[in-house]
């Protein structure tokens, strides 16, 4: 019998103060911190209601291993955040409330604008509708 | 009105050589390939049925900006695949028949195992069940 993988389930970025980057992606955000990781390692962060969570991580300390097989990556990172299309309006007008500049808006075919925006270690976030994707069923 | 992002839609992972990198994503892993973009730029990849999307780049390309925001990290990122408990089995064999090593098999409280292995780059991948998190409805 043939399996398939369900769903990317954590997503990492690297960031350099866990706290500053906690208060972004909860505040701004509105992400549910779930785990604070011991020794300044990192956080965990629930996104919507399904299985799905941002894991935040100091690569200064994720690059030794220990428990944990060793990974860590210095740079920008990318991930995009699902929003419906009627939603558009309300995450630019809250990334404003916030004094977060929209880096770029991009429209793919006939969808509505990907917004494109950075958090306070300059990783490229969007904020984007699944259908700019061609998923099969 | 207060909204939540709904998901992740984008994960990203950066890679050295694309042709590779989806070889192994898609033989190894199974996943659709849903599009691969000019330049050698990278190659966006289908998980699941749900909208999830596994986005490998080329930091080299991707650092030069363009039409999109500049990102691109170096080092072994770090994503999980959610897998059921029951499908254990299944990929640990799937992983042996391909040749591709468990670095590490980790208990989180009385869930099932979490799996650690590599990509062709080095990235730290893990197939995880969605339990190991305490989502919130």
């Amino acid at each position: 019998m043939q399996h398939s993988l369900h769903a990317v389930l954590e997503t990492s970025l690297y960031v350099r103060d866990v706290d500053l980057a906690l208060r972004f992606y909860e505040d701004v955000l509105g992400l549910r911190k779930m785990d604070v990781f011991p020794d300044g390692r990192g956080a965990a962060l629930q996104v919507g209601k399904g299985p799905s969570v941002l894991l935040l991580f100091r690569a200064e300390i994720t690059r030794r291993g220990g428990t944990f097989p060793p990974h860590g990556t210095a740079g920008d990172g990318h991930a995009a955040f699902r929003i419906e299309a009627d939603e558009i309006p309300y995450w630019r007008q809250r990334l404003k409330d916030h004094g977060v500049a929209i880096e770029k808006e991009l429209v793919f075919d006939s969808n509505p604008p990907s917004i494109y925006f950075r958090d306070p270690d300059g990783n490229s976030l969007e904020f984007a509708v699944s259908s700019i994707w061609p998923f099969a069923k």
